[in-house]
Parts: structure tokens; C-alpha cells; sequence
């Protein structure tokens, strides 16, 4: 067998363990009782020692060499690159160093955990400045390894290609014109009234609505499962997708429109190409591309207008609440487009919620590249957020800097992902109505020319090209911020 | 690190790879979608293969070498004679063996499932001579390996100690009472009228009836679960054990106390010693003794008449069915002692059922012994239905020899565990009545005192005795038929 193929049967087989960690990691969130985790904790950290070992063996430099040398087509190229820019990423850091951080970074979470509820700063940062201190010692090893700057070379886990310049680029177009847009919305909705859900949704009803929707949304049930857990995920393997949600009797709204959300990982996990199934060629681009499918289903399609009439009629009929105000779709619309300044990222509204991230991104960057420490963040996100959103979080760390898990454990450069995935949703979606008739396919009920685009455009590409390369195909340019500007003026204006 | 420290470190690391092997196990039969088979069949094929490869590690022949050497307390002795066992049984047989049986007893179970509907003796024989035959070699490696006959050699691997020679004396026992007292209970019987249960129970009731009798006898939820699968199991691992069972909306009496079967299995290994977790002295002591767990709780508590008095009462709650015939103590008490000699031994009575095992085991142990061939299985079966039952299985393969599953894939040894687990539990039964009044603390609903005696003598021990000494410890002599006798004497006459 030739050094290539080997590489490939070599990454069917670490992804036949990959598969044994998603299915054990959903049972650990979604089915586990409490009392089974000290064991399923240790099973998975042998679990995770194997892969390891797997991924360091000695004769994957040489196969790699070899590979790289051979006659090759232009999908093999594909994969060995992806193959390889993995193995580099698991294999470039000390062991000593991936274990200190992994301890610090367990320690630093755990805290946190108590430390927020208090808004104990002080405490925090005791933990939080080692978290600091060997990220950036990681950031720099990688930088080295790959040539950009550190920064960059964390976005790259994540977000293969991106760099600080384009998102430069792209957020401070945002910022040019975000806040003004935000003022504008909120004067606008100020004279709207919107009835609130308040009653008794059982859990039961919730989620015969929520498996509906997700066949509306052609969710293959066939290769998948929705289930419950605290924090919903999409997690599983491509041939068996397992999403989650959480219920809240009290309201419908969030939960329904988590399951639209989940369902778009989903169905791109469900759509990647069988044929690189368990090689790096057969996996999601990146996760800016991951949630760019997750919000297209959300915010493209959930929220729009004519998607929630489907809502309001599916979700009266599971309530047996005809005649109830709150289904009302005018009352949907409103309930499903609000906006409002906030503290809280993850309660955030479509408008305000890249103010959160562009604000993050930029504090982490600066931290990474070593130009601000760990103990300037606080006064950072104040200013920021008077800036960006005219909120003042001067003492207030539990809803300030202290308030998402992402950087207690040291994973800088995930949080751009999140407005990436917005900016591709939208270009995406305008790529898209050039042949495709959305509203009319959203209006019918049947959505199959929207799936078929991002299924040729998107999920059947798997990682076989450059993410640049991927957009530009998909809609005839690279990222830019006009389509999303676009979409955001146009719905809430 | 000593050699036994060396071993005991061994066998935790592989039995976290067991805890995946099991909870994806219980993922396949309860939770996944059809569409995610194959991925995952590829998935566990690789995860056993890495067990296999642990297991076969060079150095551990020289570790077993040293520890037998060295100066181990009474438990370590114990614990290291456990291991052992395992080991040997998993390296004693070459490679091409185990995996020629593999690929027979695939086929042959495979092809089976459609010649058992079509009544295809001739067709099943071609598939099945390869697997005895195959079996008969494994029999005899593991003969020479253990100095046992090739019969009481398969017998080993799930009733460890156990022989030909004590099983046809417990079994002959059994065989000079049996027939009669059968004839004997069906004229009794034939005079009693029993309302069947004919109806709606639908399956959410049927389940909240079900996890309140798990309550009832003291299920640990935040160590395990009740779901669903169409092979009623109890898998999972000691600290997350997961039982299934299988509703029927038209009646409730099957499924109800099969969660009571397996809820024994449940508590046995939910009460295995925590300080051997992870080695061979934490495991099950073997098969029969885990049958007599779930049999002490589905014949000696769960179909004790006082208990069935809780279960009226709870299920007439669930299914709101006051004044319903059907759920009359007395209804149910008949519903749950009826005896009927009949073909299908997964259907049989308590009082029937070892009729359809001495059948089983007499026929296998022959078959490895080389007394007989392959071909005198039927003859064979329908002579020993007409002496046990007087039942006439000429002809009819699908409800004589080819009803069951395990000799498909050459899983011979396994039968006699069922009978054996009854008698223990009798016995058991018998010993605990000494110093426990079972009686009364079922008639309370407050059977701690009940699970107290298990616990002690049983679930607490692990695998730190040979099965013959912790049958003695328990009940002051080793296994006998009498108590089985008495019991079945006394519950049906």
C-alpha cells in the first residue's frame, strides 16, 4: 500500500475512536446519570490517551514525506493537506505543555463555575493568569510551526485560513456601521407590543413541535436523534447525528428556535461526502463554515417571515391553541426579531450579537500577540461595551469579562467563528436567490431547492477545499460584510 | 511498580475500553438509528480489536509469572487468579481460529433468522456443521489449556468450576421430580379461571409503573437507567447500569416483570465492591450467579404473592383501573404462576423452563464431548421434548432445535447458567429466611433488609470466591437441588 493510502486506512481507524468519544461524549450530556461519571471520565481520558498514541506514531512523518512526493489527484491533494494540517496540530506541542494547560485550564473552569455567580474577579484571575501564561506559550509554538503570528496560528485550529487581517477587515466594516443600525432597529420596535408567552408548554408537546419543524427542515431520521441536555449541542457522527435542546415549560420560543438551529449542524454533518467518510477530507470546513449552516437555518430561514407562519401553525395545532394571541404569526415575527442591548452573549439577538463577538475577538488577539495582559480585560470590555453597545460593565465581571466558559479552559481564537457564520449565512442566502426562489420554497413547505444548493454547494465538499475557495465557488466572491449589512437593514428595518 | 500492581493497572486501563465497548453497546440496541449501523459496527470492530491487542501484550505472561511468585494478601491472590482466568481464555486460541468462528457463526446466524421462519433444517445444517465443528476444535484447545473435558472446558468460560459431573447430578435430581410435579401442578390448575389482560396500557404508563417497582426494590437511578430495546438487556457498566425492556400496548404482565428480572441483574452489579472496580475480583462471579440474581428478584420476590399484591396496587394507580377484574391480587397471582408445557423455552413458566435447559445442556455436552453429531440434533431434541414435556417436535425445527439463538454462533456452555441460577436463588432464598423475615419486610414494602443479605453475601463479593465457596459462605453448602425443589413444591402445589 502506498504512503498515502496508508495515511488514509491510518485515519479510518483513529476516526473509528472519534466515533466511540461522540457517541460516549452525547450519552455523557444527554443520557448519563450523574453517578456514572467518575468512571465514563476515566474511560475517555484512555479513550483520548489512545487517539493520542495514535496520532504520534513515528511512521507518519515519513508516510507524509512519502505522500507528498507522489502522483497524487486533486482530491487525494485535498485530503493529505486537511490529513496533515491535523497531524501537525495535534503532534507540534510538548506533551508537558498540553498536559499543564489541560490542568490549569480544568482548574480555571471549575472555579469559574462558583467565582461567576459571585462576580469574583480577583479570584478568577488568580487561576486565569496561568490559563493566560500557557496559551500564549502554545499560541507561540504554533506560530512558529506555521508562520503566522500567534493569534493566528490559534484561529487556525479553528478557522483554517482566517487571519487577524481579514477579520480586521470584516469587523471593522461591521462596526462602521452596526451601532447606528442597532439605535435605528430600537427606535423602531420601541412602539411595537408583543404578547409573551406565559403558560404551561409540557415537554412532551415542545418536542412533537420541535421532531415536526425537523422534518419540515428534512432531518434525516434515519442517521440522527434529537434528545434533551443542559446545553444544547449538535453532536454524534455524520451517519448518526445526535442533536439536543432543552425544554422550559414556561415558554417555547427558545427552545424551538435551538432545534432549527441544531438541525442546521445537523443536516450539513448528515450532507458530507460518504466517500471521505472517517478521512479529514470528509469532515466540516471549519467552524465558522459549522455555523454558518446552523444560523442559514436559523436566521435565513427560521426567522423569516414566511418560515414562521409554518411555526405558528404547526406550533397551535401541538398547543391546541387556536385563537391564542401569542401564536399569532404577526406575534411570532415580533417575538422572533426583537433586539435589545444586553450583557449576556449567548441571550443575544441576531443585531446586537456581533457586537459581543467583534468585542471578544479583539480582546483576544491583543492578548495572544502579548500587546495587553490578562488583568487589563476588564477595563477593555467596559470601554468596549460602551462603545459598541452603550452598556457600562464597570465592576459588573459576572455579566462582564467573566460570563462565557470559551476562555477559562485557554481556547482563544473560537469566538470569530460565531459572526462568521452569520456573514457566510447571508452571502450564502444571496448567492442562492439568484437561482433559487427561496420565499416561494420557504411559503410551500418544501424546501428541497434551498437544501439541494447548500447540499452541491456546501455539505458534499466536505474539507476538499480552502474555505476561501469554498465561498468563492459557492457565490462567486470571498467573505465580504455587504450581504450581511444587507440582510440586517432589510429585516429590521 | 510489582508485576501484580503492573497487571492490576493492565486490566483498568482495558476495562475502560470495556466501558465504551458497553455503553455503545446499549446505544446500539436502545438508541441508535437504523441508518448508523454500519459506522458504527466499524467503530466497535476497531475497539476490539485494540482490547484483543491489549490483552495479548508479551510482557504480560512474564507480570502473571512474577505475581504468582510473590507474597499477594488472600484478595490479591484472589483478584490475580481472576485475571488470569480472563487472560488465558482470551490468548489461549489462535487467531485464525477466532476469527474462522467468528465469520461461520456470522453466517450462520445471519441466514438463520429467515431459515428458523421457514422451517429449513437442511439449509441451517450446512451453516451450523462448520460452527460445531470449529467449536469443537476451541473445546479442545481450551481442554488441553485447563485440563478439563472439552465440554466442561466451554462450560468455563461462563460457569467458571462448574462440571459435567456436578451439573448431571444436580440435573438428574431435577429430571426424577420434575415431569411428575409438572402433571401434578396442571391438574391443579385446570380448574382455576384467569382473566387475561386485554387492552390499552400505553407505553408511558407501562413505564412509570415500571420505574416505580425499580423503586420499590431499590434501583440506584443515579447509577443506571430504564430504556427501551427489543432484546430486553441489562448492560451498561457497574457504576451507569442501563436496563431495557420491550412494551406491548395490548397487556402489561411481560414487561413488568422483565424490569423486575433485570433490576436483579441491576442491583448485582450495582452492588459489585467499588474497591476492585476495573479488575476481574469487581466482576460478576459468573453467569449462573448473575441469573440467580435476576431470578431471586423475578421468582423469589417478584412473584411472591405478597409483592404481586404491591404490583395490583400500583399498576390499578398507573393505569387508573379501579375495579378492573384484571388487576385483582388474585387475578394477577394466577396470572403470574400459570404453567403450560410448551415448545418455546423464552416463553416457558418457572416451573417448565428447566425442562427446555437439561434438554439444552444434555444435547450440547454430547455435541462437544464428540458423542454425537450435528445431524442428531433433531432426533435427539424430539426425543428428550417427549420424555421432559411430552411434546412432539418431529419435524418441526422452527419450535425444536433451531427456536434459540445461542448455538448459532457455537456459544455452547451458556444454557445450564439459567437452571443454575434458579436453583441458586432458591437456595438462597432458603439460607436468607434463616436470619431475615422475608415476609414481612415484602409485606411492608421496605425490603432493605432483603438486599442487606444479597449485598453482604453475594453483590458485595465480586469474583474474590470460587463460586462453590461463596454458594457455602452464603447458605453453609455448596448447590443442591432440594431447595429448588421445595420451592417450586411449595409455589405451584
Amino acid at each position: 500500500m502506498d504512503a498515502y493510502h496508508q495515511l488514509v486506512e491510518h485515519a479510518k481507524n483513529i476516526s473509528n475512536f472519534h466515533h466511540l468519544s461522540a457517541i460516549c461524549g452525547w450519552d455523557q450530556a444527554a443520557m448519563m446519570p450523574n453517578g456514572g461519571a467518575e468512571a465514563r471520565a476515566q474511560a475517555m481520558a484512555a479513550l483520548h490517551v489512545h487517539i493520542h498514541q495514535l496520532m504520534n506514531q513515528p511512521q507518519l512523518a515519513e508516510w507524509f514525506e512519502q505522500a507528498e512526493q507522489a502522483s497524487l489527484s486533486a482530491d487525494q491533494q485535498s485530503v493529505l493537506r486537511e490529513m496533515k494540517r491535523g497531524w501537525q496540530q495535534a503532534t507540534v506541542l510538548p506533551e508537558s505543555l498540553v498536559q499543564a494547560k489541560s490542568i490549569a485550564g480544568a482548574r480555571c473552569e471549575h472555579a469559574w463555575r462558583a467565582q461567576r455567580q459571585e462576580n469574583d474577579w480577583t479570584g478568577f484571575a488568580a487561576n486565569w493568569e496561568e490559563v493566560v501564561k500557557l496559551s500564549r506559550e502554545e499560541a507561540q509554538i504554533r506560530a512558529e510551526a506555521t508562520g503566522k503570528t500567534p493569534y493566528d496560528a490559534m484561529l487556525d485550529i479553528y478557522e483554517p485560513g482566517a487571519s487577524s487581517e481579514a477579520l480586521d477587515h470584516l469587523f471593522n466594516d461591521v462596526k462602521s456601521w452596526l451601532p447606528e443600525l442597532i439605535n435605528h432597529v430600537l427606535e423602531k420596535q420601541s412602539g411595537e407590543s408583543v404578547i409573551m408567552p406565559q403558560g404551561n408548554y409540557p415537554c412532551a408537546n415542545q418536542k412533537a413541535l420541535g421532531l415536526d419543524v425537523m422534518k419540515l427542515l428534512r432531518f434525516d431520521f434515519n442517521h440522527g436523534r434529537l434528545d434533551e441536555s443542559v446545553h444544547p449541542f449538535c453532536g454524534g457522527v455524520p451517519s448518526d447525528v445526535r442533536i439536543t435542546t432543552r425544554y422550559n415549560e414556561t415558554e417555547f420560543v427558545q427552545s424551538l428556535m435551538g432545534i432549527v438551529h441544531e438541525t442546521g449542524h445537523a443536516r450539513y454533518e448528515q450532507g458530507l461526502p460518504k466517500s471521505y467518510a472517517g478521512t479529514a477530507g470528509g469532515e466540516a470546513r471549519s467552524m465558522g463554515i459549522h455555523e454558518s449552516q446552523s444560523l442559514f437555518f436559523e436566521m435565513q430561514i427560521g426567522r423569516n417571515p414566511l418560515f414562521i407562519s409554518h411555526l405558528a401553525r404547526l406550533a397551535t395545532q401541538h398547543f391546541n391553541a387556536h385563537n391564542d394571541p401569542v401564536f399569532a404569526v404577526e406575534n411570532l415575527q415580533r417575538l422572533y426579531s426583537r433586539v435589545k442591548k444586553d450583557f449576556i452573549r449567548v441571550d443575544a439577538d441576531e443585531l446586537t450579537y456581533p457586537a459581543h463577538v467583534i468585542l471578544r475577538y479583539e480582546i483576544e488577539r491583543d492578548l495572544m500577540n502579548g500587546a495587553i495582559e490578562y488583568r487589563d480585560v476588564p477595563e477593555l470590555w467596559d470601554q468596549k461595551m460602551q462603545d459598541y453597545l452603550g452598556l457600562s460593565t464597570q465592576g459588573n465581571y459576572r455579566q462582564g469579562c467573566m460570563q462565557d466558559i470559551h476562555w477559562t479552559d485557554g481556547s482563544f481564537g473560537y469566538f470569530p467563528s460565531y459572526t462568521l457564520g452569520a456573514m457566510y449565512a447571508a452571502q450564502f442566502m444571496a448567492a442562492m436567490k439568484k437561482t433559487v426562489n427561496v420565499d416561494d420554497a420557504i411559503r410551500s413547505g418544501d424546501l428541497t431547492p434551498v437544501f439541494d444548493w447548500l447540499s452541491e454547494k456546501i455539505w458534499s465538499k466536505g474539507s476538499l477545499f480552502l474555505t476561501d475557495e469554498l465561498v468563492k465557488q459557492a457565490t462567486g466572491e470571498t467573505l465580504n460584510a455587504y450581504y450581511f449589512k444587507e440582510h440586517l437593514t432589510t429585516r429590521y428595518l
